[in-house]
C-alpha cells in the first residue's frame, strides 16, 4: 500500500495512491490525515488496503490524477524525527573531512541524533539557499515511519512497529555543522527542514528487497540531471532499522508517528557513486589533496528516487530546486 | 489566562482554569485541544479569556473541581521540544562536574538541544527509576510555548511570537549524558520525557514578573518535602527567552506549539540552592573534594512550583515520585 498526504491545512489530507503512482484518492471516512491512520493502525490498516487493492485494479471511480506537486511531507509536521548514521563508512568519510577520528565505538553504538520535526518539507517544496557560507548539502536516506514502541523494547519488538518506508533529503548546512558538533548538544543550526518523497509505503509493497531489516535497493541521487550515485542501501548498513529503533528506545518510548532514517546511505564500493557533497568532497580531498564539488548554489537541482526491479519507481521522487533566501 | 490539558486520549482535552487553580472548564467549542488552540490563536485567544473572566469571577456553571492528578502535559505530545541552556552558571558547573572546560563562546552562543516531545509527562506522572547507574536528576525550568515564528526573525519579533509560560521538570539521566556528549549529536538516552506543570499561563498572568524577557520569580524545588533550592529564574539568565526563540529559528521556521526551555535555572548567589543534583554535586566536589548528595532512587519525590508575590501558585505543583522500572 502506498499513501501519502495532499497540502490541506497544517496536517494535510491522507490520500491513498496507486502502485503506479499514476491516480490517488482521498479516505476522509477511514482517516483525514496520516498521524491519525498510524495513531490507530490497526484499527484503519486494512479499510485503506481495501482502497488500494480497487485503486490499483483500476476502480477509480472515486480517485484523481495523483500529482506530486500538491503533495506535503507524508507528516507535514511530526511528532518525531530522529536520524541515525548507519552507514558507519560514511560517519568516518564526515568526519575525516573535518579533520576529526571516528571513535571505534561508533561501530557497534549507533550514532543518532534528534531532528526538528515540527516543518517537514514536501518532495517538490524548494531548497532555501541562504548563505552560501552555510554550505547547502543534500543527504539522501530512506525512513521508516514508527506504531507506538514501549521503552526497553528489543529489536526483534521493533522491527513489528515499522509501518511505513520512505525516502528523504536530510538536508544540512555542513558551514554550520562542525562548530555545533563542538558544543556537544547536537543540531539546531545544522539541519535545517528535512524533504520527504511523495508517497510512503508498507513494507509488504517493497517484496524482497526488505528484508534483514534494510531495504535492498539502490537510492538514485541526480544533481542538475546527472547520476550523482546510487549506493545499495541495503549495502555496508552497519545498524539495520529494528537495531536503530530499538537504541531510540533505550530511555523513553516512542508514540506513534515517529520517523526514524537511516542516515546517508554509503557504499564502501566507490563505483555506486555517493549521497551527499560532503563525501565527495572527502573523496576528493584524499585523492588530490583538496575538494572539488562544491556545495549546492541557487537554481541547482536535485533529485531523490528509488526503482523496483522494473525500474518503476517506488516512492515516486524528490525533486527540489535551490531557491534564493527570503531575508 | 490559565490553561491545561486533562487526559483524553493521546492529545488531550483543553481546559481552561480559574487564577486560584480551583476551578476548571471544558471549551469544545473553542478548541478541542492545547495544539489546536495554539494553531489558532489568534481566532481563539479572545474567546478563552472571556470564558477564563467568568470562571475568576465565580461564575463556575459549567465547571468542575481542578484536579491535577487528572492531567496530562499542557500539550501531551508536542511536534517541538527544544531545550536551552540560559544559566550558564550552570553549564560551567556541570561541566566542570565532568571535568570539561566550557568555552567562553558559550556566554555569547547559547547552548541549546533538541528534545524528544513525542510523549511529555503531566505533573503527577511517576519518575521510572531504571537503574541506578544511570544517576536519575531533575531540572526545574522555565519554558514557553510559541506560536509560529519565521525562519530568521528577530529577536524583537520572536518576543511576540510567545503565547504561554510554563513550569518543567527536564529530567535527566547522568550517567549516560557524558558518553552521548562525546559523540556530539545530543542526547538520545540521557534525557527521558519531560514532566510539565499542571497550568500554562500567558505572560499578562504573570504581571511585573514577566519583563525583559525573563520571569523575574524564584523557582522552588523540594526534594522528600524538603526545600533543596529556589533560585530565582531572572536572575542571571545570560539569554533571555526571545534570544533563544531567535537563536531556534536562524535556519528553520518554527511551527505553533513548538516549547522551548531555559535551561536549568541556577543563580550565582549559593544561598538560593540549585534545580538539579548535579550542580548541588558539582559544589559539594569543590568543598571537600567528593559529592555527597546521591541521585535520585526509588520512592523520592520531587516537587517544582513557582508562587506569586502573594505566596499564591501561578502553574501549580510538579509532584513526581520515583517509582520501580518495569522492566
Amino acid at each position: 500500500m502506498k499513501l501519502a498526504s495532499r497540502r490541506k491545512g497544517r496536517d494535510g489530507e491522507l490520500v491513498v495512491v496507486s502502485r503506479d503512482l499514476m491516480r490517488a484518492q482521498a479516505v476522509p471516512e477511514i482517516a483525514a490525515t496520516m498521524q491519525a491512520a498510524l495513531d490507530d493502525w490497526e484499527e484503519v490498516e486494512s479499510r485503506l488496503q481495501e482502497v488500494y487493492g480497487r485503486l490499483c485494479a483500476g476502480d477509480g471511480s472515486e480517485s484523481f490524477v495523483f500529482d506530486p506537486a500538491a503533495l506535503a511531507a507524508p507528516l507535514p509536521r511530526a511528532y518525531q524525527w530522529l536520524d541515525g548514521s548507519a552507514y558507519v563508512n560514511h560517519v568516518e568519510l564526515v568526519r575525516k573531512a573535518r579533520g576529526a577520528k571516528m571513535p571505534d565505538s561508533f561501530w557497534s553504538d549507533p550514532l543518532m541524533y534528534q531532528g526538528g520535526s515540527d516543518v517537514l518539507l514536501g518532495p517538490r517544496d524548494p531548497l532555501v539557499g541562504a548563505s552560501s557560507e552555510w554550505g547547502l548539502d543534500f543527504e539522501a536516506e530512506v525512513v521508516v515511519f514508527l506504531d507506538d514502541v514501549e521503552c526497553g523494547s528489543s529489536a526483534e519488538v521493533c522491527a513489528q512497529a515499522i509501518r511505513l518506508v520512505g525516502l528523504v533529503n536530510d538536508v544540512s548546512l555542513r558551514g554550520l555543522i562542525p562548530a555545533e558538533l563542538g558544543k556537544g548538544f547536537g543540531f539546531i543550526h545544522g539541519k535545517p527542514p528535512t524533504a520527504f518523497s511523495p508517497v510512503a509505503v508498507t513494507p509488504d509493497e517493497l517484496g524482497s528487497s526488505w528484508r534483514d531489516g534494510k531495504l535492498h535497493r539502490p537510492l538514485r541521487v541526480h544533481r542538475n540531471g546527472e547520476l550523482f550515485g546510487a549506493p545499495n542501501a541495503g549495502v555496508d548498513m552497519t545498524f539495520d532499522f529494528p537495531t536503530l529503533v530499538a537504541h531510540a528506545a533505550k530511555t523513553r518510548p516512542l508514540c506513534a508517528g515517529t520517523i526514524l532514517g537511516s542516515g546517508t546511505v554509503s557504499n564502501r564500493d566507490r563505483e555506486a557513486g555517493g549521497c551527499c557533497i560532503a563525501e565527495k568532497r572527502m573523496l576528493e580531498t584524499l585523492e588530490s589533496g583538496q575538494p572539488e564539488t562544491s556545495f549546492l548554489v541557487v537554481s541547482e537541482e536535485v533529485r531523490i528516487e528509488m526503482l523496483d526491479e522494473a525500474g518503476a519507481s517506488i516512492f515516486g521522487a524528490i525533486e527540489q530546486t535551490v531557491v534564493q533566501t527570503e531575508n
